[in-house]
Parts: structure tokens; C-alpha cells; sequence
């Protein structure tokens, strides 16, 4: 057992686990979390106010997400889920050196990991934000797997905008997958394996998948996430027993933030009422 | 002669116009305000560290224009220029209050007052951000000046992320326009008139001509709040005698500030050195 590392007196497995993104995005990551662990309860918190984090620096990045990491510290979780693939790339050490004791698991490692497992031919595509891609995070993880990987770190900043504007299929979202990565795909160096390096882009996985082709392996990280965190659960003794539940906490815009979700993730159901939190 | 609302000592008419922008779009309108100002020094400041405004609410926009404001009314300004739509529609009158004697001049004023003046159906689409149109004031500043004119404020997000990917023309942005625009430019009710009001649009101007005709009047808010701020300064004797100059401050970011700015605006010339300024 950890030593406990929350003023909240709760026993540890009955905390929520808390998911911390820069917006709605991160949200793929609990819809995810709920599917495998659904008697967990969750507590989201979005940096609606300071997002996007990906076109952010690093030392700007690593301050947000600290806030973000001690406020949910703050009201007790029990593991950290660091869903956005930005301030995974950045922050993952100095939140875990921040809050020992606290599992934390990020995304781009989870998301690397599952990479190097299912490519075939070792030559993989990341595509993510700018920020992502200039961190290297995801070339570092993947080739600490599997060395003689060839990794490809692609920016493909408009994809954020076509999920948000619920432009996810169609001759626009065709044009931008075309655009940013038919060519990786092509030739006799094709790759075999696209990491969707970022909470919005598996909203784009149809036509990412009518225009790049049914062989190529899409990696989504918020799965790859969920599983890891399910076996960590598992493994120190963590599961809960209860009936689930989430809570979404917003920085900002409570209102924008509700509609969004309700639009994105309708498998997240109703959207409940969300907490304004001033950062 | 306003009162001297500065702790710097230089005489009114030296000091720099500042101008202020969430991020790199408002130098749509420093370069407006170069061309018909060069004897003006300008003092810009990009808060890059908590852009977009465009989707945040309008307390938390107020708040961060007002932290920006004072910023800059600390270095000594004779002017202040709000760059940016979703600001100029939210925080004006605020800015105004905080700044008395200080003239404040917004983009949304001087684009609404060029829009009502250069329809001739009154037919009027303003092109924005979400906030800027849920914030109607667009809207409000152009009926005010002609009450009979019928104006519809159009959300356009996905333009931002075009422009600033440089992705202007061609089909991805051709497709764009018709997505968002064509139909109100279209049958016995068509519009004649369309504001870009939010600072990258103009930069969209090809492919909004070629998909809504030459016929459309399109109207470049940076160009009408540059012709304002020089009428103002005439008027008030403010007007400086010196070679101008361009001073660059973002509050995250500085060196991609500088790649954008000269890739977005050569007209600037070789972008100076950025200051880092954490608000």
C-alpha cells in the first residue's frame, strides 16, 4: 500500500480517480476509464481557462499542470490520470516527483507502449500538437521499446479544431487527413502504425481510416491509458467496489464545457453539473 | 490635452501607441496602423500564455484584457489599441473605465462603423470567433449606427487554425469558406457585406473572394481601427514626429511568436527581438 498522500480520510480505494486535461479532449480518456472500470469514480478536471496547452512552452505547460495535479491532489484521488498528451509529454516527471506515493500515468507513455507492441515494420506516425512533436516524447518512449524503430512526429494542430466543430467526417476531414498524412503511408517506406497523439483526434479515426486504409494499426492512447490504469489498480489493490460516478470540474466556461461533452462523448450520458474552479 | 495618466516622464506624443492581442493575429494591425502611422513607435503585446480568448467566457476575458492593459498603461502609452475582437466585444468599456484619459479605441467600433457605412442592402455578415459572436456586439455597434440593418454574426473557428497554419488558400480553405459562409451570400436575400472580424481573416481574403465573388465588400477591422487611432491622435495633437519603430512582448513563447509574426506578416520586416513578460 502507498503511504497516504490526501488530507481527505477516505480509504484510499474508495477515492475517485482524478483526469486532468486542458479542456474536453480528455474526456475520450474517462469515456475510456468508464468502459473498463466502471465501478470507479471519476473527478475530471479541464484547464478550459489557460487551454490549449499544445502550442504552449514546456516551462509554461509544467506550471499548469501543476496546479492542475495539486488541486485534485487537494480533494483526495488515488491515482492521477494525466490525459492530456501535451502536458504528458512535458510534466509526467515533475507531477510524479510532486506527489510521491500517487501513481501518476500519462498518456504518451501508455500510448508509445501500445505503439511499439503493434507495428509490424517498426516505422510508426505520431501525429499530435506542435508542442507534443517539438517535445519528442513519443520518438523517446517508442525507440526506448523498440530501438530501430522509425518514428515520425507529425503537428497536425487543425485536427483539434475539425473534433471541436464537429467536423470529424466528410470531404473537410478527408482533405486534412490527405494533407498532413496521406504521404507517410505511401511507397514502399509506408508506415503501418498512426498514434493518435492527442484526446481529440480518435473523433477523426473514420476518416483517418477511409483515406490512410483499413491495414494501418491506429494506436488511441486514451485506451491504451485505461488498460494501464486497470492493471496498476489491480496490482496495488486499489479497485473500488462502487458504482462509478463522474464529476467534471472546469476552469472555465462550465456552460461550453457541458454542451461540448454532451455533443462529443455521448456515451458519457447525461452530462452532469459542472464545478467552476478558479485556478 | 488628456491629463498624464504615466508614470513615465516622456512627453505624451513620444510615448509608443500600444496595441494588445491575445496572440499574433493583432499584428494584422500593428502593420495597418505602420502603414498609415509610421512616425509611431508601437508597443505590442501578444498574452500568447492564455490564447484563444475567443473561446473562454467573457468574466475571465475581461480579466485577462484588464492584466494586459495595465501591463502596458505601465510603460507608458499614449493610446491603447485593443487588437483583438474578442476583447475589443467584451472588455472595452471596462479598459475605458480602468484607463481614464487613456483613449482606448477596439477593432469591433471601428469594423461595425465601416460595415454600416459601406452596405448598401444592410445586409451585413460578421465572420468571428464564438465568443466575439455570442457576445453580439458586432451586432449591437452596427445597429446603433443603422438600426434597419439585418446582421448575422457567423462563428468561423476553424479560420484561425487555417491561418495561423498558413493554409490560406487552396481547396482545405476554399472548402472552409462554403462551409461556414456561402449561403448568406446566396439568393434574393443575399448579403453584400462581410466583417472579418477577428484579426487572422484578412489574412483568408483569396479564398473568401473566390468562393463569395468580388462583389462582396469585405471589411478589415485592423484597416478601420488604424484610420480611427490616426483621426484620434490628429485630433488630440498627440500625433509623434519620430521614425516609429516596432517593440514585440508576449507572455509565453517568444520565439514562436517571432516565427509566426514573420512568416504571418512580412510586411513587418525582420521581427525584433521578443520580450518575455509573465502577467
Amino acid at each position: 500500500m502507498p503511504s497516504p498522500v490526501n488530507t481527505v480520510a477516505d480509504a484510499p480505494s474508495m477515492q475517485p480517480i482524478g483526469v486532468f486535461d486542458s479542456g474536453v479532449g480528455g474526456l475520450t480518456v474517462a469515456a475510456a476509464l468508464r468502459r473498463r472500470l466502471p465501478s470507479e469514480k471519476l473527478l475530471y478536471l479541464g484547464d478550459l481557462a489557460r487551454l490549449p496547452y499544445g502550442t504552449k512552452s514546456p516551462s509554461t505547460v509544467v506550471r499548469y499542470a501543476c496546479n492542475a495535479a495539486d488541486f485534485l491532489a487537494a480533494r483526495g484521488i488515488k491515482m492521477l490520470v494525466v490525459a492530456c498528451n501535451t502536458a504528458s509529454a512535458h510534466a509526467l516527471d515533475a507531477l510524479a516527483a510532486a506527489h510521491a506515493g500517487l501513481p501518476v500515468l500519462g498518456v504518451v507513455e501508455a500510448g508509445a507502449a501500445a505503439a511499439a507492441r503493434l507495428s509490424v515494420s517498426g516505422r510508426i506516425v505520431v501525429a499530435a500538437t506542435e508542442g507534443t512533436c517539438r517535445s519528442g516524447a513519443f520518438a523517446r518512449a517508442i525507440q526506448a521499446r523498440r530501438p530501430e524503430a522509425r518514428v515520425e512526429q507529425v503537428p497536425c494542430p487543425m485536427f483539434v479544431a475539425l473534433a471541436e466543430e464537429g467536423l470529424t467526417d466528410g470531404p473537410i476531414a478527408e482533405d486534412m487527413v490527405r494533407h498532413y498524412l496521406e504521404d507517410y503511408f505511401q511507397g514502399p517506406d509506408a508506415a503501418d502504425c498512426l498514434v493518435l497523439g492527442c484526446t481529440h483526434f480518435p473523433l477523426l479515426a473514420g476518416a483517418l481510416r477511409r483515406v490512410l486504409g483499413e491495414r494501418v494499426v491506429l494506436v488511441d492512447c486514451a485506451e491504451a491509458v485505461a488498460a494501464q490504469a486497470a492493471a496498476e489498480l489491480a496490482g496495488q489493490s486499489l479497485s473500488a467496489a462502487g458504482d462509478g460516478g463522474l464529476s467534471l470540474i472546469a476552469t472555465d466556461a462550465p456552460d461550453r464545457f457541458a454542451r461540448i461533452a454532451t455533443r462529443l462523448f455521448p456515451a458519457l450520458g447525461p452530462v452532469p453539473e459542472v464545478e467552476l474552479a478558479n485556478l
